[in-house]
């Protein structure tokens, strides 16, 4: 209470805090290397199909419909909505295109999609789909979200503008698309093809593992897993990611209880005066996390499993500089931002996204958040953090961390509750797949630069963990504001624009597979 | 950023923070007298008006209709629901009362009511109304909240529960009833009427100074201001408070700029490894406002202007405390709650409620809220923030306070907007319109207990400071549940329930106009 809390306060802090950990400088030591990767000096793919790409030319009106009956679907996995109707579109496209078993997958959350195209092949590909997508945001689209509008975007040309037209739905069915042509033409893929779609990526695939496990006999006999997507920059540049943080997404929440505050219901703001309240220790636990910036996390050892970048990883980095440096204007214009985190050179921050973990609010609700003013003393208050993990950091470990750290901080009454969190993963860029994948890119003069990791999140550690698979997610094309308003995906490119659209996206993925089997 | 803020944090505060000013303690300084003002000793009222009582209990049926009508009939200010019709509601009811003088007086926001009904007597009393109400609460609601529900409730009879109910609609047209009786009755009131009717209390009476000045020289005349009210608790206690606190009610908002965050719209959760986040900004300025307890304002000069208790606000207070012990475990029943700020004692919390501010965080909102798990970076976040203020305490002097603070703080990115502001009120116990308010509870054998101040707010100051008028706000009567779901106002008491039912309640208004009149 007041004089105690006084006496104990440097303000916000408890007297027995620990030295704040610093964060580490990313990388946490020097480059052993100077030597830089080079995607350019991966062979390009020398293969044509010229009667496959002429049936994909011809058919691009029905191959965009396809695209659009995708988005068309809600696939809110976070409110349920329209999930189950979405996988059995999904599975009924793999029927159509004749794969031998498919099956909606019943998990403890939403179904999976399997499906197994067997060609005889000596060569086996797992593609991984995801069919869910983000909730909508209540402003900021100029489109119906889930019509399928097609818009002219005066530096574009033709897009698709939709939830999902560009995360994950519109390359996923283009890569079909591409599938179907080969068959149309061929009869027969160069490689089989198992599929595994899940309907939960958004929530952070909480039982994709268990999707996995049901199959993981065979799935372990393939060559690599396959995620398609739209790589290129507006500028027409392609990155290919090695690997990807691990997310630890949780709830922290406050109510009232023997440590004070109203326990069932909001009351009357002037009970503040005799009463505590649980949004105010909600504000200081937060707080108490990181230093005043936001910047840097303060919960002990947070940051000590970083290990330091590995050859590959500073070849790696070492290699994408130059190019991350060069599209600092863009990146900033994209994001709409005046400077980088507390005012890092472009080239910290690219280190910061390889290599350290961040450390982020997604909401903060408590009380009255309406129009003017209404006085109420809320009964409870949440905030909704996430952290992204890199190599070497689990959920179990910083549950761990955050609950001893917050209990020491004398906020023991601030609960945490996990919605989700798996770990990162990582591929050999010397994997067979990669190198396919890098020579289809070198095919179409897109020399892709090859990054170490994402700063995103994706469950492909159940690939090259669990399967011990290398992962490739790659793909011709553009499409940007995933997670925001106006997502959309490029159809037909400006004239003289460097990006691809849908039938040079599917040419890419035929060569890719053909790359793979010859590989 | 990292290196200079963790040099700097001794955690959530910046390096120059000054030693935090401790709360007072309640009262600022010892009483110098244990003297206790006591209500008995008022002479009660000894006017029996037989006649209009008999009246008032052969139209219980319509008078209860009137309080229907009105619940019934939206007024939401805050969202501005309803409200114009209100407004010519309460006209057409005063009109239908025989009111010479009735006009909507257009403000620069809702409008007010005015109404005079001029009966040639040596007095006149102002009466205050506001007939706007809180929005709804989401969830919590057991009836439809403008249906005017009668509901049997086991413990109190037959209630009226509907927003508006208690807060303030029941009493307020309770007291029109009565006068209706009267004037049926006797034909002429024993004092003159001034009603000024504002839409806008609930969000602090922002324009009512407005509606003042256009009748401040006819107020000016008046001998008081009357403010009907169920007084009662549900053991038939009332208390009479002299005074209310006034209050400073801000949004902290906190948004992308050249500070860094992105500045127009949420971005990827995944960027925070690269951007600054306003939501850390607005966690870590809320925490430095407060003790780790979140009781404590550290704002420097927050509670110098408290004055210590005068003679009457010592002999009041002297006066309630045994009351109020009495009342804790009801009190604890009533908020739900498993002890007082930071373990405070109940005459601690008495003195809180009476001679200190209180400061409550009523709401915050930024990014996603709904149903698991999203990860965004918001560009903005929002807290609203109410002081509840003791005497000589101002809207100005606070709003500089705070500005100074957080600026030294290193938060001058924090925007503070204020939505409503206005100082505390007093009246003394000595004023007659008291006096005729204390003896009409006697005569009802319901000595008062009469409150230095209320904890909550209202813009009496207009009355007691503008106009120099001493305010009662009284009455017999019981409800709860204000700006809380389930409010409801007591029609028809248990048999053996101490708590006054309509008709008593309408009586009271009856003898409490006599007795001014004769006092």
């Amino acid at each position: 209470m007041g004089a105690g809390a006084v006496a104990a306060a440097g303000g916000a802090r408890a007297a027995d805090t620990p030295a704040p950990t610093p964060r580490p400088k990313a990388p946490k030591t020097p480059f052993s290397t100077t030597e830089a990767y080079d995607a350019a000096k991966v062979p390009a793919y020398k293969g044509q199909h010229k009667d496959v790409y002429a049936y994909i030319d011809a058919h691009q009106a029905e191959h965009l419909e396809n695209l659009r009956r995708w988005v068309r679907q809600r696939s809110i996995s976070a409110q349920n909505d329209g999930v189950q109707e979405m996988a059995r579109l999904v599975e009924a496209d793999l029927k159509a295109l004749g794969f031998q078993e498919t099956a909606i997958v019943p998990s403890s959350g939403h179904p999976g999609v399997w499906g197994y195209l067997d060609q005889k092949a000596k060569k086996t590909l797992v593609v991984y789909m995801m069919y869910d997508v983000q909730p909508i945001e209540p402003t900021g689209w100029s489109v119906d979200a889930f019509a399928g509008e097609l818009v002219d975007d005066p530096k574009l040309g033709q897009v698709l503008m939709a939830r999902g037209a560009t995360n994950q739905k519109g390359p996923e069915r283009a890569f079909l698309n591409a599938v179907a042509s080969i068959l149309a033409v061929k009869k027969k893929l160069p490689v089989n093809l198992m599929i595994l779609a899940e309907g939960e990526e958004e929530l952070g695939s909480p039982h994709y593992p268990e999707l996995i496990a049901k199959y993981e006999s065979r799935l372990k006999t393939a060559d690599g897993v396959f995620f398609p997507m739209n790589s290129q920059t507006p500028a027409g540049q392609v990155t290919m990611p090695m690997g990807v943080k691990g997310i630890w997404y949780i709830e922290l929440e406050t109510r009232g209880g023997p440590q004070g505050g109203p326990k069932e219901a909001e009351v009357h703001g002037s009970h503040k005066s005799i009463l505590d309240s649980p949004v105010w220790r909600l504000a200081h636990a937060l707080a108490s996390l990181t230093t005043p910036d936001g910047n840097t996390c303060l919960v002990p050892g947070f940051y000590d499993p970083i290990r330091p970048p590995n050859l590959e990883e500073q070849r790696l980095a070492n290699g994408v500089l130059p190019q991350w440096l060069a599209d600092e204007a863009a990146r900033k214009d994209a994001l709409k931002v005046d400077r980088w985190m507390g005012g890092m050179t472009a080239e910290e921050t690219l280190y910061e996204n390889l290599f350290n973990p961040s450390f982020n609010i997604d909401g903060l609700a408590s009380g009255y958040t309406g129009v003017g003013a209404k006085t109420i003393l809320p009964h409870k208050a949440v905030a909704k953090v996430d952290v992204r993990m890199v190599p070497n950091q689990t959920p179990a470990q910083l549950m761990k961390q955050f609950r001893s750290y917050l209990d020491a901080q004398g906020f023991a009454d601030v609960k945490i509750t996990q919605l989700s969190g798996y770990p990162a993963a990582q591929t050999t860029v010397e994997a067979p797949l990669v190198k396919a994948a890098i020579g289809t890119f070198n095919k179409y003069g897109v020399t892709p630069t090859v990054l170490p990791r994402l700063a995103g999140s994706a469950p492909y550690y159940v690939f090259t963990d669990t399967l011990k698979l290398p992962l490739v997610t790659a793909g011709l094309g553009h499409g940007s504001r995933q997670h925001a308003p106006d997502e959309y995906m490029v159809i037909r490119p400006k004239p003289g624009s460097k990006v691809a659209g849908l039938a040079e996206a599917e040419k890419f993925y035929v060569d890719l597979l053909y790359a793979l089997a010859e590989a």
